[in-house]
Parts: C-alpha cells; sequence; structure tokens
C-alpha cells in the first residue's frame, strides 16, 4: 500500500467513526506532523477523499466532513419525489412562490407561447429527509397552470396533477445540464454559501401529442447529487 | 414588452453588436442611471441574460460577456473529438502524461482489476477550435494500456484505437456527473479560474463482452458546456 492510500484509508476510517457532517479536517501542514508524511502525499490523500465524496475541500477556507451524496438515476423521466423514494427518502416541498407572471423570452420559447402571454410561475424547496437538494422554478401553460396553482403543492407533485387529475399525459422532457456557481437566490433557498456548485437543469415536458406544459430550472446543490446514466455506442460509430 | 424585457433586449443587442468575450458590462449602479429603471429591474434582465448564457456573473467581480456555450448531446457513447466533430469545430488534444500508475481504490473499482495493480493513465487537455474544454484523466487496463500509450495521443483517438487497432468493441458507458469547483489543477488546465464552476463526470466504458477498459474523469468548463438529452416517461409511472 503506497504511502498516500494509507493516509487516504485512515483519514477515511476516522470520517467513519469519529468526525461528523461539516467537521474540518486538520489543515495540510497538521496533516503533515501527523502522519510524518510529505505535503504532496497528504494532498492526494485529500484529493482522493474529495473525488470519493468524502470530503468537501473549499479554496482558502478548509476540508469538510461531507454529508453523503445522492446518486439520482436521469434514465427515464421522473418527478422529484418519485425520485427521493426511489431512494428510500422522504421528500418534502417548501412552496415559495405561486403566481401568473408573463412569459419571457425563453419561457415563452420554451412552451410554445406568445412572449409576454400569461403563464403560471411555482418556486419550490424540495428537500430529501429535510436536507434542501433542488430549488425548482416551474413555468406552467396557463390554462392548467392556473388550476394546479390553486392544488396542495406541498403535499402534490405537479407530474401527478397533470396524469392523473387533470388528464395531461406526459411523453418525455428534454434536459439542458450546466454547471455554475450559486447565486445569492439559489443559495439562500438551498442552504448553502454563494459561489458553491450547482447543477442547473432547464427540463421541458411535453405531452404525448408533442405539446409542451410544463418549463423547469431546477437548481441542485452540486455536493449532493450525482447524476448517473448509460449511453450506449452507436453501432456505426467512426 | 415589460420594462426588464427592454433592458434586457437592449444589451443583448449590445452584446451582439458592440462588445466581444470577456468584456466587462456597465455596474448595476450604471445600468440603473443608464436605462433610469430600478436596480431591480436590472437585476432581473441581467438575470435572464445570464440564463440565456449571454453573460457570466461573477460574484464580487462583475458581469462579463460570455463566450458562446456548446451544446453536447449525451444521447449515445461519444468520444471527445466525435462531439466536436459533429458541432462543427476542430478538436485537438494536448498530452500532459502517459504513465504507468498503480490502481487506486476507485480505479481498481471502476476497472474490476487489482487495488495497487498497474494500469495506464493519461492526461490530456482537450479543446474545442483552440478554446480548452475539458481535462480528461484517463485509466486504461493494462494490457491494452501500455499499446495505445506508445500511440500518437495528440492525434489519435482512444475509442478508435480501442475498436479498430487492437479490436476492442465498446458497447457502452456509465456517466457519473457531479457539479463543483476548479481547483489549482484542473483551473490550469482548462485555462479558468480556481472556484469556477466545472462538470466532474466519471465515465466507465465497457466491451461487448461487459468488461470495464476505461475509466476517465473529466473535468468540462461549466461556462463552456452544457449537456442536452431526452428522457422518456415510464409507462406505468406512479
Amino acid at each position: 500500500m503506497t504511502l498516500y492510500a494509507q493516509v487516504e484509508a485512515a483519514l477515511a476510517e476516522r470520517i467513519g467513526a469519529h468526525w461528523q457532517i461539516g467537521d474540518r479536517l486538520p489543515t495540510e501542514d497538521e496533516l503533515v506532523r501527523q502522519f510524518g508524511v510529505s505535503r504532496i502525499t497528504v494532498r492526494r490523500a485529500v484529493q482522493n477523499l474529495a473525488a470519493r465524496g468524502l470530503v468537501d475541500v473549499r479554496q482558502g477556507v478548509g476540508t469538510f466532513v461531507a454529508a453523503p451524496r445522492i446518486t439520482q438515476q436521469l434514465m427515464e423521466l421522473t418527478g422529484f419525489v418519485e425520485d427521493v423514494h426511489a431512494l428510500g427518502l422522504e421528500a418534502s416541498a417548501e412552496v415559495v412562490t405561486v403566481e401568473t407572471v408573463t412569459a419571457s423570452r425563453d419561457v415563452a420559447d420554451a412552451l410554445e407561447v406568445p412572449f409576454g402571454s400569461a403563464v403560471t410561475f411555482i418556486e419550490r424547496i424540495r428537500r430529501a429527509d429535510g436536507r434542501a437538494l433542488s430549488f425548482d422554478q416551474t413555468y406552467l401553460v396557463h390554462d392548467v397552470g392556473q388550476r394546479i396553482a390553486e392544488e396542495d403543492l406541498e403535499n402534490t407533485q405537479i407530474f401527478t396533477l397533470l396524469e392523473h387529475t387533470y388528464g395531461v399525459p406526459l411523453a418525455g422532457a428534454t434536459y439542458r445540464m450546466s454547471a455554475c456557481l450559486a447565486d445569492s437566490d439559489v443559495a439562500a433557498a438551498l442552504d448553502t454559501e454563494i459561489g458553491e456548485a450547482v447543477f442547473r437543469i432547464e427540463r421541458t415536458t411535453c405531452t404525448t401529442n408533442d405539446r409542451p406544459v410544463d418549463y423547469e430550472i431546477l437548481h441542485y446543490r452540486g455536493d449532493a447529487v450525482t447524476f448517473e446514466t448509460r449511453l450506449h455506442r452507436r453501432r456505426d460509430a467512426p
């Protein structure tokens, strides 16, 4: 076993046995002294722990024991509650905003409605076992959206309302994923800091008639979620 | 047209016509004066420009004209060169490291080889039209890896070598995507700053015999790439 692997294993054991989520690890200098190894060995061990999701390295601040990441499958269109239940966790939603707004250029393009026309806007903070995972901004076409706006959105899923209450069968969605830094609104919603990494997912969900009904901007905490998918190689690949 | 949409449209026009990639936008205060609107109106306009990928907001630093994002399809297993060519751009690779290393726990698990055994390690910076998009750390099983290590990796794709030169047919890959902050190594490789948002993708590629041959850690600039996929709704969705 190489030196850095020994240091990595020793730290991983302490994380499992003694340290709590959010605890700060000793500094690099302290670890160099404790283990009697070089700085480069300590650094590689900590990098590996970060790659394994066991610690968060915050540049210029320190290294902290990370909360376990959730792995979410990106194989079929599912709602947040379905995803969280599949992991055996409890899902909850805090409704922040429900209002009628005018469609911006992006919203109008996504929902295929006129620029400036009325759409329903819903903001929710989604939690798994009480931990904020996702900040969802949902735009719905207005005819069904204004009825969904009247529903109990803390306890009812929008996909369920569309599919079962309002008879709008869903076929699938386009996902556009980017990685960005939390601004003040997103940081506040996700109980994190400005400048932390977040996934930004634009998701447009269409009906079986190929009509867009639901355009969402989902912000997921980068340190909390891993998205997993499997892709096949094309037969005629070059 | 609402006030913020007018401000947004005016700024988008200036970005297209007068400003260059990397130019700093006027401050919020300046925009408030120029347009004679409230701070909240300016902020919403700038947020929308950021959401459209036209500007990058760097907290505490300023707002800058963004380079156009590349949209990369995440629908089938493709290599970097295939992805970049599909967009009509020129792909290039800078080989940073080619060496035999011992498998860490993660690498051993991914490639299904003994912990500490020899694997081939290749680091490359991948560029599209000269712009660094991805920093790839590739671990190959050693039998084929040590032969690939001898090849011209600036000009030849690893998938092509596997499939066509060494007769290793590829079936598909598992992708695990997270959003994180660039550390010093990643920032240097991607010509960006420490603490900028990056996608971190762990990709394990398997042969048609279901053997893992290629485990990669890909870091993509968060401000340069959007990943796009389409998912279908399950028929028996709850």
